[in-house]
């Protein structure tokens, strides 16, 4: 077993050792078929394979109903951020969108390229630290869709009820998926860059209510449609092969950790620990407001950003890696995804103790 | 070292064994980090230097100009089928296409959608078993590019001399870049899925001429813009990270080899060896007409569809797989890219011989 240290990065983030070594071997030789897996035809047998499998495991985690499809797809959340409104909007239609972070702004840049958006709650102005108290959306109802972020992964924010509304639900939950049992029946399209809870970068999973599908104008390239993708069983072209099947490997780790249930018991008693050290003492500050606190990324200041700096430095040299916060937020981002171990948080909770009696 | 077949697949395709090797410790403990590969941030110091690397050497291989820009996306070609004409191309606007097979037919497709398309070529009539003899295309010269594919995967066609106009040149070489020297210069931009010829599926690799980059108009989004991805390296959102790797190692094992002149050398040997079998007797027909055969893709058919399917069984009891054609064609296919072994080439032209001597 080689050396590990403990990676809180935000994404590409931490997997399982499990997930690694299994890809390490079938790189070079898959099931034994003489054709490593990065090399083998999307068309094959045992290709395929990999994909119904990894579906299948993907349906069974999230109990998703029969009237959805399953996608993967290229391109990352990004790229969905231009997709939904491109099937979904138009010129003269409105969507509702939430702000609460840099990626449902991205969002928001997008849609407005498509079609007309209402913004019905924004909290730029607060540094991103809340998200909306009245989940009452009823002001959606006759939109187009409402759009939000299940999960801030800059500023540490996460939904812990989800929006009200009659109108169709879009959720980038890129950074929060498969950490707790979500409802995916109240849902028209959930996406989630792969990269963070689920797999590695390259490959996006979008899960959608099977009569969005026709809603694409005529006029979109075949490539952003939908239903382009869900006809073909995302095989219309080549897809991001090696993406999916990490995806597999991830699912079936999650799997055998008792699947949903059992990793939100973990991921509740990890973040816990964190915030417990975050709040015995002033010398941590936690940027996000205490009812709106994620369970996935935890962001944090230290008085100065000197202190923050040899934070990150002293922590580093304790194999505690990628902690430093994201720019636009400063101080520390310790992102601890189902795949992060809770020893790793742990060791994070013991470095933040000694270093605050060190240096308060 | 573990059993390895003789892999023919048109894509993903095989690789050097010595990729497979180097991949399958990397992605456990990337240079003894403690972090394996696809876990890595897209941000770290090490995944930087990949991609800087990366990009350094397919710039020394292909011997690109600095006026042009190297691009690691997603969505494979097919993506590009569209970015293409809505980068450069506009409702009143007109685009030269040349119609020599499955994937130029489905990027005039894409064009359609955004503006005007003249096809001054076409072989669909014929199968698209040719290409066109006269190359002066100086009717494109007005237009506001030429775009057409160097190397078609399906039928077994290849340019070896290119279209000549005054226009900007698109050429998708998905499948046969880095087999052969080309003159970057001479075109606007050259794409091309990383699944044939350098990588494995999930990277999409762009050289683009940076006078190009300004074209496309305000409203399209931001993940389909040239601009948005040259403006930041190809890390304005997380980049397909294993792909670019896969890349990475496929160009240094290609630069070990002595590079482009070398591998043409050898290519021209392994084309030479299949189509000297193919006309050694009236038992196998080439599909692609003789002065337009790819050495890339080799295509051909056999007295009955029955045979055909014998060939392919009893091939794949000899270790040499993928060689069925595709449904459009019939018949065999033989991929015999850069990474393709001279010794399974060897290996076929022998079946081939025996198989035609037991079944005439």
């Amino acid at each position: 077993m080689p050396a590990r240290v403990f990676n809180f990065s935000p994404g590409p983030a931490t997997l399982p050792q499990e997930v690694l070594l299994q890809a390490s071997k079938d790189i070079v030789n898959f099931n034994n078929s003489g054709i490593g897996l990065i090399e083998m035809s999307h068309r094959s047998k045992d290709f395929i394979a990999i994909t119904d499998e990894t579906e299948r495991l993907l349906r069974e985690l999230m109990n998703i109903p029969a009237n959805y499809k399953v996608l993967f797809l290229q391109g990352g959340a990004s790229t969905q951020f231009a997709m939904v409104p491109m099937n979904l909007l138009g010129p003269d239609k409105t969507a509702t969108y939430l702000n609460t972070g840099t990626w449902s702004k991205n969002a928001i840049k997008e849609a407005k390229l498509i079609g007309k958006v209402e913004v019905a709650f924004d909290s730029e102005g607060t540094k991103f630290d809340r998200l909306p108290d009245n989940l009452d959306f009823s002001s959606a109802n006759d939109k187009e869709y409402l759009y939000f972020v299940s999960n801030n992964t800059i500023f540490g924010t996460q939904f812990h009820e989800f929006p009200k509304t009659k109108t169709t639900m879009i959720c980038d939950m890129s950074s929060d998926i498969l950490s707790r049992p979500v409802d995916v029946s109240s849902f028209g399209i959930i996406f989630a860059g792969a990269q963070k809870n689920m797999g590695t970068a390259g490959c996006t999973v979008v899960i959608i209510r099977d009569d969005l599908l026709d809603l694409a104008p005529a006029t979109l390239p075949t490539m952003f449609k939908y239903k382009t993708h869900a006809d073909k069983g995302s095989m219309f072209n080549t897809p991001p092969c090696f993406g999916i099947y990490t995806v597999g490997l991830v699912l079936k780790w999650l799997q055998a950790q008792g699947g949903v249930p059992a990793i939100t018991e973990i991921n509740n008693k990890k973040a816990a620990l964190v915030y417990q050290a975050i709040d015995a003492t002033d010398f941590y500050r936690g940027h996000a407001q205490k009812p709106y606190r994620s369970k996935m990324n935890i962001t944090f200041n230290l008085p100065t950003p000197e202190l923050e700096a040899k934070f990150v430095k002293e922590a580093l040299a304790k194999d505690l890696n990628g902690l430093k916060g994201h720019r636009s937020v400063g101080g520390i981002r310790a992102s601890i995804y189902n795949a992060f171990p809770l020893d790793g948080v742990e060791r994070l909770v013991e470095f933040m103790g000694v270093f605050a009696k060190q240096n308060s």
